[in-house]
C-alpha cells in the first residue's frame, strides 16, 4: 500500500466516523421530537425555569469553560471583535438566565387549534399548530446562541441539533451540562437538544444532508456560513444573507418625520442587519430634506456616497459608485439617491434591495398604501425607523432570527416559525 | 479537432441554448411578477372570466391539437392508461372552463391585512398577505393541470412558467394560447404565465435552480418526477410523495361508524392518495368489527394481507409481509394489523406512515385528543373517513396539491399556500 493510499484510507474511515456520529445524533433528535411534541406547558417550563436556575448556580463552571475557550482563541490570535464575542462573563451569564425565563413566560405555541369550521359534508375542519419537529441551529462565535436557540425550540416542543462554532466547544459544552440537568430535572429526554461535540466541519455537511432527521436548518451567522449553508443545504433552511435596507422620503413627507427616521435607522447602530444603507429621496423635498440630513451625519461621523442631483445639494458627499447602490455597509457610510417619485423608488428597492427592510416616510394614503403593497420586503414601514424590524419590537417576545426568504416563515421569526399547522378534521362517522 | 471533442462543443451548444432559454423564460416570469403582484382583484377576474369564455370559444382549436398529441402518444405506443390522461373531449373541456370560473369567484387572497396590534413603541405591527413571486410547475400528461396550475397562480398574484409533459405539448400551447389572449384582453403582461416549449428534459434541471427567478416548485406527477424533482431542487419545493393512510378503530369506537368509515376509507377509490392503505384494530375490538368488514371489503373485491392476530379471525386473509406495512397499494389491496391500544397505533403510523392522512375511530375523548396531536401527518381525523383530505372538502375552493412537508404549506393546499405573510409597520414617526 503506498502512503497516498494509506492516508486516504484512514481519511475515509474519519470521515466515516464522522457521518455515522452525526446518524447517531440525528436518529436520537427524531426520536426525543415525539417525546417533545407531546411535553406539555407545564413540562417545558418546569425545564426552562430549572435550566435558569441552574445557569445561574453553574455560572462560574461556565466562565471557567469559557476561559479555556478564550485562552486557546488569543493562542490562535483571533481578532479583538471575535474574542470580544465569545466571551462570557457574569453580567452576559445573568442575562442569558433572564432570556431563558422570558422565553419560559411566552404563552405555548403547540396545540393551538383555529378555524375549526363546519363543512357542508358535515366534518369540522381545522388547524393545529404543532412543532416542526428537530431543528438544526449552525452558529459562530457568540456561546450564548446555545441557551438562546435551545430555550426557543425546546418551548416550540422541537428537539434540535446545535452545531457552535469549534472556538467556543468547551463553552457550548458547558452550556449543554446545564441544559441536559434541566431537562432531567423536568422528566425530558436530554436528547431534545443536543450539542455536537466534534470540531470536524464535515459535520455541518451531514447536518445539511439529513432529511430523515433534520426539519430546518438554520444558520446564524456570517455571510460566507449563511451562503454556504444555503447552497449546500437537502432540507429546508430559515436565513437571510444580506440586510440592504432602504427608507424613501416622498416628496409629501413630513419633513421632520422624514429627518428623524432616516437619521435613526441609519445612526442608532450600524452593525445591525435593519440599518438603512441606501437614502432614497424624492427630488421635490430633496432641497429641504437634504441640506439638514447631510449636517447630522457629519455630525455623527458618516460618510456619505451621493448621486450626482445628491451632490449637487450636498457636495460633501463622495459620488456613489454603482456597487454602492447593492452594498451592505454595516458600517457609518450612506448612500444616498435622489429619485423622481415613487415608481422609481419602488423600482430602485426592487433592483438593489435584499427583501428585508424597507421604508416611506409620506403623509400621502395612496402612496404609503402603494408602497407597502408593492415593496417585496419582509419588513415593509411607513413613516417608522427600519431599525424597528425586530422580533423584541413586533411583540414576538423573543426572535431566532430574521428570514428574508418568502417560503414559511418571513422577516422576524420568533416560537411560530419553528411550528408549522396541520389540518385537523372532526367527524361523526362521515364518508365521502 | 477529433469528433469526440466535436460532438462535446456540439452537446455544449445545445445546453448552453437551453439554459439561455430557461434563464430568457425565469427572467420574464420575475418581471411579470412584479406586475401581476399589484393587480386588483377586478384585473385578476377579467383576465379569469375571460379564459373561460376563451377555452369554450377555443374547444375546437384545443380537442383539435389534443388529436395531434394523442396520435403521436398512439404512435408512440403509450399505455391506455396514460392516453386516457392526456385526452381532451368536449365535456373535459367544458370542465377546465368551469374550473377556472370556480377559481374566480373565489376571494382574492393578496393584500389581507392581519393582527395590526399597536405595540409599547407606538409602531402598529401587522402582517400583509402577498404573492411568492413566481412558481413553477411540472407536471406529467394531464394538459387540463395547464389551466388549472395557471389559474391558480394568476388568481394569488404569482406569475408561473409551466413545464408539462411532452407528449401534451401540442395541447398545453393550445391552452396557453387562451390563457395569454385573456391575460392581454385584462391587460395584464402574457409573460405572467408562460409554457415552457422545449421538450429537452434539461429544462426541467434548469427550472429547478434559478433560484434567482423562481420562488416556489411544485411537481405534479408520479412518484418518480417528485423525487427527481425534491432531490435537485434548489428552490423550495410544495410536493408530497406518499400517501400510506392510516385507520384506526380503537377498543372504545362505536363499530358501526368504525365499519363505515373503514369501508369508505378505502373502497370509495382506490388510486388516490387519501386512500387508506393499512387499517390497524385494537385488540379488545377485532372480533366485533373485523367479520363484518371482512365480509364487506371481500364482497368489494378487496385482497387482504393480515397480521397473525387478524388472520386468526380472517382466515381470508393472506399473511402481510414487513413490506406491507410500508406500501401505498394504490390498488383493492389492505393491510390490516391488530395492535394493544393508541400507543402501539401511533407507533405503527410513525413508523410506517408517510405523515399524510391518518384517522381514528373512537368515542374516548382523551385517546381522541391526544391522536389528534400525537400523529406528526398533514390531516389527522377523528371518526372521518381519510378520503376527506382535499382541498374542495376543507373548503379551499380548490387545490393545487397535498403537501405532506412540514415547511410552509401543509396538506391540501390552495391559494393561501401560494403565498405569504410579510410585516408591514405603521408609524407616525416613530424612531428607537
Amino acid at each position: 500500500m503506498t502512503a497516498a493510499t494509506a492516508k486516504d484510507g484512514k481519511r475515509g474511515l474519519r470521515k466515516d466516523g464522522v457521518a455515522a456520529y452525526m446518524q447517531e445524533v440525528g436518529a436520537r433528535a427524531r426520536q426525543a421530537a415525539r417525546r417533545m411534541a407531546r411535553a406539555s406547558a407545564g413540562e417545558k417550563n418546569a425545564a426552562l425555569f430549572a435550566l435558569a436556575r441552574i445557569i445561574e448556580d453553574e455560572s462560574q463552571a461556565i466562565i471557567d469553560a469559557n476561559l479555556l475557550d478564550l485562552r486557546a482563541a488569543r493562542e490562535a490570535g483571533l481578532e479583538d471583535a471575535l474574542l470580544d464575542r465569545l466571551e462570557l462573563n457574569r453580567s452576559r451569564v445573568a442575562a442569558m438566565a433572564d432570556g431563558v425565563r422570558q422565553v419560559a413566560a411566552l404563552a405555548d405555541p403547540v396545540g393551538e387549534i383555529t378555524e375549526l369550521k363546519m363543512r357542508p359534508s358535515g366534518i369540522q375542519v381545522g388547524r393545529m399548530r404543532v412543532p416542526l419537529g428537530v431543528v438544526g441551529i449552525i452558529y459562530e462565535s457568540r456561546p450564548n446562541v446555545t441557551a438562546d436557540a435551545a430555550v426557543l425550540c425546546l418551548k416550540s416542543g422541537n428537539a434540535c441539533i446545535l452545531r457552535g462554532g469549534s472556538e467556543a466547544l468547551q463553552s457550548n459544552q458547558a452550556i449543554a451540562r446545564c441544559i441536559h440537568r434541566a431537562l432531567r430535572d423536568a422528566g425530558l429526554p436530554a436528547d431534545c437538544v443536543q450539542v455536537v461535540d466534534t470540531t470536524d466541519r464535515a459535520a455541518v455537511g451531514h447536518l445539511l444532508a439529513m432529511p430523515q432527521f433534520v426539519d430546518v436548518v438554520i444558520p446564524r451567522g456570517g455571510k460566507s456560513l449563511v451562503s454556504f449553508v444555503a447552497e449546500h443545504a437537502r432540507v429546508p433552511v430559515i436565513k437571510h444573507l444580506d440586510g440592504n435596507c432602504h427608507v424613501y422620503i416622498d416628496g409629501e413627507a413630513d419633513a421632520e418625520k422624514a429627518i428623524a427616521v432616516a437619521v435613526n435607522a441609519k445612526t442608532q447602530r450600524y452593525g445591525t442587519c435593519n440599518t438603512m444603507e441606501t437614502l432614497l429621496v424624492d427630488a421635490p423635498i430633496a432641497e429641504r430634506v437634504l441640506p439638514e440630513l447631510g449636517r447630522i451625519y457629519t455630525g455623527h461621523g458618516v460618510e456619505l456616497r451621493g448621486c450626482e442631483r445628491t451632490r449637487r445639494i450636498l457636495p460633501q458627499a463622495r459620488p456613489a459608485a454603482a456597487a454602492d447602490w447593492d452594498t451592505e455597509y454595516l458600517a457609518p457610510i450612506l448612500a444616498i439617491r435622489v429619485v423622481d417619485g415613487l415608481d422609481e423608488a419602488i423600482d430602485h428597492i426592487a433592483r438593489h434591495g435584499s427583501q428585508h427592510t424597507d421604508a416611506i416616510v409620506t403623509e400621502n394614503y395612496s402612496r404609503a398604501r402603494r408602497f407597502l403593497r408593492e415593496v417585496d420586503s419582509s419588513s415593509v414601514m411607513v413613516n417608522a425607523s427600519t431599525r424597528f424590524a425586530d422580533g423584541y419590537e413586533y411583540g414576538l417576545g423573543a426572535e431566532i432570527g430574521i428570514s428574508t426568504d418568502k417560503f414559511h416563515a418571513r422577516g422576524p421569526v420568533g416560537l411560530e416559525g419553528l411550528t408549522s399547522m396541520k389540518w385537523i378534521v372532526l367527524g361523526d362517522g362521515n364518508v365521502r
